[in-house]
């Protein structure tokens, strides 16, 4: 007997992207029913090679019964119909930030923190993508030597901001007088550093959820976060500089040792052989890429790393389809 | 009575900008001479309306008398040629890595160490572009606080690597076959963690260079660099995520103050009207942006800054010629 599973914002880049996933993963589907807006219900996909009608979104369908309705339709989407699904005794997977930081909601890496999920019934939150992946490469660093402080600087692709900033960046790069609508500047031969909103401190809700899922997935509100996420013209896969700062002087040898075991990571890092991560060569996988690993020059305790993946599959489909794979292995 | 001018490798991506900016900047030049390797000695150049023949690069050529002469034409060029010329008695204002960290030779950001040039002839060296501009930014602050330690991931424009690679990524953005031979990855729609030769600590010499130039031009060995220099698809001005640790805590009203005063530094942060450079929107200026301002969540010593400028201009060629300006004003 196979799972019944909805995803709702079907049509957008990350929903199209978890029916790959779905697929791709054999998760064992016996009913797949897919939701979205007035705007596109009605529309046809393909699942599978079976063509599966786009249902309108409502409160009524979403107290219907399913083992797992994932959800990628934006904050205000998930605000409204989370609750309503979860309350009718569903379990949400929610790919929007509106939950991540609710008390008593999960937010899960599967690599990292699985265990959290152990009998829970009701809305799980995905983080947000550059938290993703940066979980997967320092988890397990957290856990042999306590990470103390992280600074990281993004490089994040533009199909993070959905279908239409893909379009804008390739129209851009070919057209100077093509309009910048999804983006506060041209992000063609660019770069910006200003990822969703500003708050009052200075930093961007992108930054500051970097520092605050962090916290929270890592289960040590100690740890000290400063990002700097900025947009640049790729299409796929989000990198990430990282300078961390641990509690105790890590050997590099150990430090490389640990990733390679690590569950998600694949550890890219012989420079003088051009073997290091760039986000056109890992896009399209599901791993994490870890390279550029070297130990700060001054303190003992620090060392800096350079992490890649995919940010729609990592970052978000494949890390969803991993929760329910991971409450599946459970069972 | 004008200067006598020379400008060793004119035919290259920097030596044009040199000669670009030696006239926009009205320095008052009475004899121009511009050398080249066999490969385009014989070529005419433009100055000002008036054509330049491409001389060969000899070392006879070298013992003529010139006010300045710049250099632009790699660090095998520099190493061979630069000390002739200085020997001869002429001031060499050197753009190439190659005598940088040689004791006694003074390594130039006029803003901020031209003291240094007080009385002095011979072999001035032009730091590293990255290095320029991060230094523009912060020696006011170190001057002020102290800087204990700077985290930097770069965002480098392809310019800094010459004519060639502004084409590969030209042209590989419009066709996916074209082949990688400026860089070792492809660079259109991707970002390469790889600017010059991997030192077996793991850092890059560009990394390095951002290190001991800063201790070097800033004079306070104690200063601790991070850094991870990073390629990406944008042609001209390079960008840089900074964390620092300062020697007492900075009011933040203070550190725009300090900017805002710093010559050669232009504030933009505004962020919520979406004031903050980016290299687009600075190319083709001379100065240094800084915007992004905040302090570290965590760390009271500590802030965040986001610096741009033109790579090509404040990075290389104005900086060489504002060594000439620094000079002759001391006069």
């Amino acid at each position: 007997m196979g799972l019944s599973i909805g995803v709702v914002g079907a049509t957008g880049a990350v929903g199209r992207k978890m029916l790959e996933i779905l697929k791709e993963r054999n998760v064992a589907i016996d009913k797949l029913r897919v939701f979205a807006s007035a705007r596109t219900a009605g529309e046809k996909l393909d699942f599978n090679g079976q063509e599966v009608t786009v249902e309108l979104l409502t409160e009524d369908v979403m107290k219907d019964q399913f083992d797992y309705l994932l959800f990628s339709a934006g904050g205000s989407v998930s605000e409204k119909y989370a609750p309503i699904a979860a309350e009718a005794g569903n379990i949400v997977i929610d790919n929007s930030s509106q939950w991540r930081m609710t008390e008593g909601v999960p937010l899960i890496v599967p690599e990292v923190n699985a265990h959290v999920l152990k009998g829970y019934q009701g809305i799980i939150a995905n983080p947000n993508c550059s938290t993703i992946q940066m979980m997967v490469a320092l988890a397990p660093l957290h856990r042999q030597y306590g990470i103390k402080k992280i600074v990281v600087s993004t490089y994040q692709a533009v199909s993070g901001s959905g279908h239409k900033a893909i379009v804008e960046l390739a129209e851009q790069i070919k057209d100077e007088a093509y309009p910048s609508n999804v983006y506060p500047k041209r992000i063609a031969a660019n770069c910006i550093p200003h990822i969703d909103v500003f708050n009052e401190n200075g930093f961007t809700k992108e930054e500051l959820k970097m520092v605050f899922e962090t916290q929270k997935i890592l289960e040590d509100n100690t740890i000290e976060v400063n990002a700097t996420t900025v947009r640049i013209p790729v299409y796929y896969g989000h990198s990430e500089s990282i300078y961390l700062e641990l509690k105790e002087a890590p050997g590099i040898e150990e430090v490389k040792a640990l990733l390679e075991e690590a569950p998600g990571v694949v550890v890219m890092d012989n420079p003088e052989n051009n073997h290091y991560p760039t986000p056109l060569e890992v896009a399209d996988t599901d791993d994490t890429y870890v390279g550029r690993i070297r130990k700060d020059l001054y303190n003992p305790n620090a060392l800096s790393l350079w992490v890649v993946a995919d940010n729609l599959r990592k970052g978000a489909a494949t890390n969803a389809v991993q929760i329910i794979e991971a409450i599946e292995s459970m069972k």
